[in-house]
């Protein structure tokens, strides 16, 4: 990555559409490992181009516009660039900030996509139920550590691996979990969710793949639900590793679900007051 | 295995609801390889006990009964013993055959737990939209067979691969596939795929595991689903092939989902007619 100084226009070219914004927050996800590897065939977002302005998430302030629907000063969030400025010549894909008086940094965190991602991996494709058996991985992540608390306020028992003291710290005195675990000191995967789900799991919000996600079939209750959120600890091996116990998908009736929270966008669009009311 | 001979009385015991049947047809299912294993932790069936009788799906009919539901002469298809007269004594679990006009022989086949298991796994599970293109492994077998007949008549596009080439040419020119091809002989079962899928699969039916499902996940379409039936390449082995590509479960919003077939056998019983009249 390279810093690149250059001149921004603070103004939109004549009779278009697009709007210049400045650029408040810019969040750094775990998706974007994933752009930055060149695919031979088009991942389900594109690669970055080398020599081009990074993007992704941020909170921006619209400084001029040409788009009937924004006006300078107004808050959005949404993808742009890394840099002070965007041009951005589709502002239709930002969402409008309707609650300045939240931080706002939470509008790349709970109330941006983390939170969506969060929101509709759990309740739309994991389903829960009142007292269902919930294992997070990468718990104290910006996704997972909002899945638990969506969990805990569901009425969920709630259990997050994460790998440092310091996250699991967080996660028992901050995020509420019922118990957490730093993976990394544990011999055997499969025993350490033993400990903790004696009666197994219903719900797998999957963070990070390999053999955690091997250890979890083996845990997994009858018609339990693994909703895949990612698999970080793939991104970086020449080869994903493989996973062995697949056939308790049938044995246990398993669900196991990919999605991508881009999908579920046009839901949040419809709600105005999208997930402000809930925060605590 | 063993075959001990004996003696058998026909009478069920004085004042109990069982019932003594002759045993017509018996079916010997994949599913058996499973109880075959001794499983440390229980199985979703019962590991068979050396020294009993073998136990499976079979048509027998009813030579004493003790049961005010069945009455001697009664046709029923289920879950009996691999000998001659076996003394049942639940025969609420049993089902009625209420059409002795088809050959009995299907009863253990399109009318019994294989169709039903295809019925199932297709419509229940892979939930098919007319258009859809349809993979099926192991597909002239017994499930398979029956869930790439159902898929051509739902209107979908559909490719069966098999072990032979005579299961080949079954597929083609009997079970009414668009194409099919014998894996044993692809080098690269990825390759394969893309041939005969240059837009994706939208459903695959699972009967194999491994290699396959690696490939397949490969050439998933957005939105795919898998049904997972059953994995036989991997039943034999001291452990289970490594699956490399859940990754793709993320980037195509793919939803994999296992199933049994005795999950659905409810939904069979309120259907008086069961699917004789379905059948061509």
């Amino acid at each position: 990555m390279e810093v690149v100084s250059g001149t921004a226009s603070l103004a939109v070219p004549p009779g278009s559409a697009a709007v210049v914004v400045k650029n408040l927050y810019l969040s750094c996800d775990p998706y974007m490992r994933g752009r930055m590897t060149e695919h031979e065939t088009p991942s389900y977002v594109p690669d970055f181009v080398p020599g081009e302005v990074l993007v992704n998430h941020g909170v921006s302030k619209v400084v001029a516009s040409g788009h009937p629907d924004f006006k300078v000063g107004d808050l959005v969030w949404g993808i742009t660039g890394w840099e002070e400025y965007t041009l951005n010549p589709k502002p239709e894909s930002l969402f409008k900030i309707n609650h300045p008086e939240m931080p706002l940094s939470y509008y790349i965190g709970v109330l941006g996509m983390p939170g969506l991602t969060a929101y509709a991996g759990f309740f739309n494709v994991a389903k829960p139920k009142k007292g269902d058996y919930v294992f997070v991985s990468a718990a104290s992540g910006a996704v997972g550590q909002i899945v638990g608390q969506l969990a805990k306020l569901t009425g969920c028992y709630v259990v997050g691996s994460a790998g440092s003291d310091e996250k699991v710290n967080l996660l028992k005195t901050k995020f509420g979990v019922d118990y957490a675990f730093n993976y990394k000191k544990e011999q055997d995967l499969n025993a350490a969710l033993k400990r903790y789900f004696p009666e197994g799991i219903d719900i797998y919000f999957e963070n990070v793949g390999g053999a955690m996600l091997d250890a979890v079939l083996l845990n997994m209750r009858v018609h339990g639900r693994i909703a895949v959120c990612g698999m970080i600890s793939q991104y970086n091996l020449e080869q994903p590793e493989g996973v062995h116990n697949l056939f308790c998908l049938v044995s246990k009736r398993v669900r196991m679900e990919g999605f991508l929270v881009g999908d579920h966008y046009g839901e949040y669009r419809k709600v105005p007051q999208g997930g402000e009311d809930q925060i605590r």
